[in-house]
């Protein structure tokens, strides 16, 4: 019966992070509370008085800050993480993980302690062991720590399909299983064009050149930017995740979930198909797969295991 | 009686021009063409390409590109011009006035080749003599080039005044005429909550401090950042005006527009309230001003002048 | 930190109360219960599953469902009265009154029974009454018992002025105090296009014609359907208020509310400016009157005393 | 390079032919002509002017008028037919038929004569014979008359489905070829529901059930309301398909469309996948059927044919 305005906490005011802010206010779905480190207050200040200035014209009534204090965080109902490092050249996967192992579990404490009830999203790199790193740091069931991946990646591949058969990106869909990017397991037969199915209106061959930009659809961004990578589509994806939640849409989604037997996988978090909802993760999808696609999660979940031995 | 999509091209893939592609996409209100100098051209290809990837999230079907190539931007309905540098230390007002100076003839050059039927929207500063720039370069009809200044002092002054009196931003409404940032007149006796002149709520002291911070909003944002300038609701300004144009909606909107004896000027670029339509600025609303209003009004078409003086 | 939907009932399934739930759920606000009186219970099913179908098309999530028993509407957010009867040819008005009189308080009833902590918001005419009938019958605190009929007035206002300028509607706003239609005070002076007082745009006697036909704004409409009622702007207007409410947006809307010493009014419930948030009607704004304003508040004001001895 | 409003004709003001101007009012997609017999024109126009007053509330701005003059329709960029007689006891179907070709006829002399390069998108019913009288009476191409059904029926069938899984109804697909109602053909294996076959999700006696709901959803409607038919989710179907092509949008949707040579069948009206974009009906997507599904469609195509030789 309470009309309290939602809230939704932003760890991390880097571009992703700024972006996924200004959507959601724009949405005008919740109060946001943008966070970043102390060295990083002023320029998280600016960027959410900036944000909050481009109300009036946009037509939004949502409050926006910018803060180094966890203080300001209290009582979220979602908390997205989005901070953490990219990988720098000279950098070894190693020091990657475990550096953004320690972000991740420096972040975690501070939002279970001021938000004990929080949904967490997680698109912290890599997303996988990033999800695992907050579910084990927060001690929260699994269904309060999701981590988003193939949101994006499906997004991306929808886009190369809509410009390969000129229809609009409103009538394509497209499913993808396992870990983000190269470990992506794309189940083409169950992406559609206005229902029809993908296989039926495009050559294997050209669908395999497809999915494999897909694939590297960060890498491509990446490469374009030439120093930083992808941030409107991977907001976008995030903001997706939280409105299905923040509005108990019962969305399906895929997701990066943990897994406790189902695709007979186990203590791992991976993408899955999932239904979001008012409380996290309502439900796990499973699909028969065939051998190849077993197969090809499995190795998917391989690369997931091999990073989370990595986790000190 | 065609139902062609329509064309707004963006100079500048900095933050606000990649911002307001972004706003532009979102609401679906055009395709568009992101363009840069050639050694932009990855990273504004980059962004375009980010963006579109949002699409199949956001729900919008636009086409966005990134280019150096002003053939791309042929027949655009509207183009707007983000381009040009910021002050940077050590730099004198008069070398950035001719350096941007020289960035508007080459970039209206490009844009009248291809799109000589187009409406120009100026933001880049100072905007009153860059737009005088651009009318002067384009050989354009005067309703038909149009600077950006008010609309962004307003939302800042709205916002301020939504904070000091709890009201929601959707009924705040403000009234500038001048110059941008310190060549501000804000006409307060003509800016409201839900109605009612500000003047009866808010004490004289405090609504000066308000003009005040309005008149230094930019700055603040950019003493927060410490490195570089708004964009959020600069992009939401443009886009506000483009809007206007696009959808002929009659807006009753600040712009910086050529005067020919209006408000007593003559021959300059200022901010005044003007009716944007489908012909860009349809109509220049002159107002009975008190002397005081006069004066400063007065005052900011000097500074205008002076800057004008500057171009080469 | 619940993610539960909203959610509002509306009593009255007519064109009214259609409109109204078919609105929120458009803007997906809330989930919807439409009720009507039992005879009516098919009716109010089929046009609640009929704009539950038109949810896919649209993009929304709401659940809506018709019904005849209050006992659905439990734990209601917002509820919405529409219920009544139009005045019939040879219905003296005392009939008139003491009818919907009597359907508030059934309807009343009901609410209170299922929803204690509600807000009410009513639109039966003659609404002023109306609302005292509801506010007495409830005993909810006057702040949760809100009657809606300035934000018609205004609108059907705004969009006269609108017409009469050639300018947007989003760019015009309107003051109304006092009772609904004829009794309408309209504050001409606190109304603006793009910030500027009408009185300087508009010939004191077009505008006077123009608040004119205004206040028979509603026989307007009656006089053209032949047969029933205004209904897409009530609804409208109705929805505006109700989502003030449950987004908690701090509007500045006018509202038939509860005057304890307010403009020297005491007991009555007549229309004022308001704010609109969380907690219903969370402030009245008092405003310096003229002379003549007082004096057509005042002649207003025992109009509505005039029919509160009507009730019985 | 223009920047001219779109405009959209809705001859009809029934209940469906309002909520259509409606719905692209509240969409800001053009201004909107709603047209009736002159006996009907003062309510029509108290329709009209009713909208236009929820513009400045619901924040759109277009115009909108009602009419009985076709003169008014001029020009217009997509005519929507919703006239037209419903059956009533006692009368044949060939009386139904034949009144509403008579309909059909005289409207469409109209729009050409005002209108020679619209698009046109008829609902009235049988929709099947009505489009075909409308494409033979217009002389125009083709992809230029357009008949709705198939929006409206997955629509519905969307709507079951979403409740029979408890999942949004933004995930769930649908497909149907063939004709409304009853001789609708589902293609349930290419209905979804978040990428995943209906099939592997629901029992085929259930989804038999649901099927069979959805074929008769108009008439579950019909007896719901006792008096009258249904018009949110049509409304809301028109306007789909009209924005589709207003903003050329290459949406894959389900049209009722000409065949000449398309699934066997030549000279006939039927539903099928199209792709609507700003030339109309821009393209006819063919399917590989199943024995089963092909004995359905050409059922489905004798009911039409029956129908058709009905017409004099």
């Amino acid at each position: 019966m309470t009309m309290q305005r939602k809230k939704v906490s932003v760890i991390g005011s880097g571009f992703t992070g700024a972006t996924t802010a200004f959507l959601l206010a724009q949405k005008e779905l919740c109060d946001i509370v943008l966070v970043d480190i102390p060295q990083m207050e002023n320029p998280t200040k600016g960027k959410a008085l900036d944000m909050l200035e481009a109300g009036p014209v946009l037509g939004f009534d949502a409050n926006i800050i910018g803060t180094s204090n966890y203080a300001d965080t209290k009582d979220s109902d979602i908390v997205i993480i989005t901070a953490g490092i990219a990988r720098k050249p000279g950098m070894s996967r190693d020091d990657l993980v475990q550096t953004n192992q320690k972000v991740m579990k420096i972040v975690t404490g501070e939002i279970v302690k001021y938000s004990p009830e929080t949904i967490i999203i997680v698109l912290t790199n890599p997303v996988d062991a990033m999800s695992y790193t907050v579910y084990k740091e927060s001690g929260f069931p699994k269904e309060r720590v999701i981590g988003q991946s193939g949101v994006l990646d499906t997004a991306r591949f929808r886009t190369f399909i809509s410009q390969e058969l000129n229809l609009s990106v409103k009538d394509i869909t497209g499913f993808v299983l396992g870990g983000h990017g190269d470990d992506m397991v794309p189940l083409v037969r169950y992406s559609y064009a206005g229902g029809i199915p993908l296989e039926t209106l495009i050559s294997p061959e050209r669908l395999e050149e497809i999915v494999d930009r897909t694939r590297k659809g960060g890498a491509e961004i990446v490469n374009l930017l030439g120093n930083g990578s992808a941030y409107y589509a991977p907001a976008a994806s995030l903001v997706e995740m939280a409105e299905a939640i923040l509005k108990d849409q019962k969305r399906v989604l895929p997701s990066i979930a943990y897994l406790e037997g189902e695709y007979g996988l186990d203590g791992i978090y991976i993408g899955v198909p999932t239904v979001l909802g008012a409380s996290g993760i309502e439900k796990i999808i499973e699909l028969d797969l065939t051998d190849v696609e077993k197969t090809a999660l499995s190795k998917s979940a391989d690369s997931v295991k091999a990073v989370m031995k990595i986790l000190v």
